[in-house]
């Protein structure tokens, strides 16, 4: 349990050390590679992180996790509201404890789960209220309580609430969302009670780029330690996405972390990092080996076709991971199609090991100023024809 | 893969090294401890199998099966011949290196699940025939075919084929399935085609002493190397059960393994070791861990019940497993009831440790000469009345 810190040593007067450096810069776009530090441990970033919705990233317990180099965690604010609640969470010794994870952990906000899963039933400029998606049971969610929630689940980094709108989205009504999610950015920070936590603020205003730099400039006046972009991925298309990414990211504070959440692809990731963003979260590589899709380096495989049913090889030549060093594509088609556990675990496993090792060679292509390069061929990642072969989300 | 004996190694001069020897023998009742050495290494008895039904042990991977101090897993015949396949297995590299594991290595005959699983369509002397329980397609199965497709999967301990029954059964009926029994082993033995494969025959004769013992005295002159115990657990009560095991065990060959298939809870493993049973598989450990049921000293927990929320303990205190060390019950609850599968392998892999910690204790015990003292307490366990919380099967 080295570094962790319980939630009894919320001692005002010594916070824990948080930091974030940028350590290279390429000369050749605005990628970074840098150093964020937090009360249970130090990422390197531009860092991944994968998504434990429930406390649990599917199928994986946090050794499996480590393994394949996972530093950072994301688990969502909304659902343990839900289930089993924030007051068990910390009455078992926090989120770290709860869920095995010793090392840096984020929650959300909540914001964007309320928005996307549940049933709205009202919204107005101080709360929301909308029905649970288990059971129907009304819950109120406010700026104050989903960072008394976070407080209480004791994640390294904690979330702004804010309100994330879909897309193509009314002017006005993407205008009111970003005046509630700064108002409710500033709520947030009022509520926010430990020390040993960063609070980031979220950046939102769908791909209009003037009402983008007026919530970052607004966000940035507030001097937040972090800074998301949020409502993205949300169905605008992939190069509105990047061209938001771009501008929003250029707006904040050089020395401060970015955080654009919820993407994505391997592509939309590379091209992230080209604009500068430092951390990612997203379900696709979890998702994607749920669903018998592995990612390699040629692209992805669907591994219920036929054409796998004989192969020796593993799913990648080049990948070390315990999937591909242990069992052959034959055998984890064979797992998906007698539907064993071990297909989901086995190529979420190996999907998270890729993930990883692409965040690490695009660090060493920054430390070593050939990101371009580096970054070149992943444009056209999973867009290849691949004998039919690609992914949903591809 | 060390220890490894690929397809190509079947020389016919100079088999594999199988062994068994009986290290130490209890005084006080006919437990004994024993050392089984096969192509793929040495197992300790008593020992315990998981089952591997689809070439997967459900949930877990073959390192966690080994962190478990799993030493030797069992798969079916019946599943892997209907899907993918004997010969993709084959092609694939054989069993061992199919499923990942490269220790000792059991397939059972198929009997037991031509009988229990699918529609049997018509049974003679010779074959049965019988609807896949997957998409109704006939199949055709005879102890030749089943010998080849064993051998074509390779595990290093076959099985005869069998007819099983469930009981209660008329006497005529049941007389019918020893005497097809032993006309199939003697088959099986003369379609058997490999010399890195032991195989074992399968005494059947429901709980009818007379019967079990001309089958034991029949199967004993052909001469296997080992003998099953099979067509227990279908139906006859406890009592009936380990009465069989008891005059049936005493019964086979001191100097050869005796297996007893299918069985059980950890009450009837003690005393079906105090008849002197050596090998033992069941599903019980990983079924009752998917079904949120965790085996500790006092009985069973059954996870999902409203008690175990805020209980910030592990399963079992004594226990050094993975999800012992690292999870509290209220979070192993709250993974249930929110449906990760987390859940389901945490458990499971505790379930295993468990059963893997009794063998290593009853193994200890008998070393020691001090088994029945050892067992005693083991008569009641799963009986006590422990908060109405007793998991199915208990």
């Amino acid at each position: 349990m080295t570094g962790h810190v319980s939630s009894t040593s919320q001692d005002r007067l010594a916070p824990p050390a948080f930091s974030f450096e940028v350590l290279s810069r390429s000369r050749q776009c605005y990628a970074r590679c840098g150093r964020l530090t937090t009360p249970h441990g130090t990422v390197d970033t531009p860092v991944f992180m994968p998504v434990g919705t429930r406390a649990s990233v599917k199928g994986l317990t946090p050794r499996q996790l480590t393994d394949v180099s996972v530093s950072m965690v994301l688990a969502n604010t909304y659902h343990l509201l839900l289930r089993p609640g924030a007051e068990v969470v910390a009455e078992l010794g926090g989120l770290h404890r709860f869920m095995g994870w010793d090392a840096p952990l984020l929650t959300d906000s909540g914001g964007f789960q309320v928005f996307s899963l549940s049933s709205l039933r009202r919204i107005d400029d101080d709360q929301v209220e909308f029905a649970s998606h288990i059971d129907g049971q009304p819950v109120r969610l406010s700026a104050a309580k989903a960072t008394q929630v976070q407080n209480a689940l004791g994640a390294d980094i904690i979330m702004a609430f804010d309100e994330c709108v879909s897309l193509p989205c009314e002017p006005q009504r993407l205008r009111l969302a970003v005046e509630r999610t700064l108002r409710w950015a500033r709520q947030s920070r009022q509520a926010h009670r430990r020390s040993d936590q960063w609070m980031f603020a979220i950046v939102q205003g769908g791909t209009d780029r003037a009402l983008r730099e007026f919530c970052c400039d607004e966000l940035i006046n507030m001097d937040f330690p972090g800074y998301a972009i949020g409502g993205l991925s949300v169905g605008e298309s992939p190069e509105a996405m990047i061209q938001t990414v771009a501008f929003t990211a250029c707006r904040l504070p050089e020395a401060r972390p970015r955080y654009l959440m919820g993407v994505g692809s391997p592509r939309d990731l590379v091209r992230a990092i080209e604009h500068g963003i430092d951390m990612f979260d997203c379900v696709m590589p979890t998702r994607n080996g749920r669903n018998a899709c592995a990612f390699v380096r040629e692209g992805t495989l669907k591994l219920r076709n036929e054409q796998y049913k004989r192969q020796d090889g593993p799913l990648d030549e080049q990948c070390d991971c315990y999937a591909c060093r242990n069992f052959s594509r034959g055998y984890l088609r064979h797992l998906f199609l007698v539907n064993e556990m071990t297909g989901p675990i086995l190529v979420s496993l190996h999907n998270l090991a890729f993930y990883q090792r692409l965040m690490a060679q695009a660090r060493q292509a920054i430390r070593q100023d050939r990101f371009a390069d580096w970054a070149r061929p992943w444009r056209d990642y999973g867009r290849a024809p691949h004998a039919g072969d690609a992914c949903r989300d591809h």
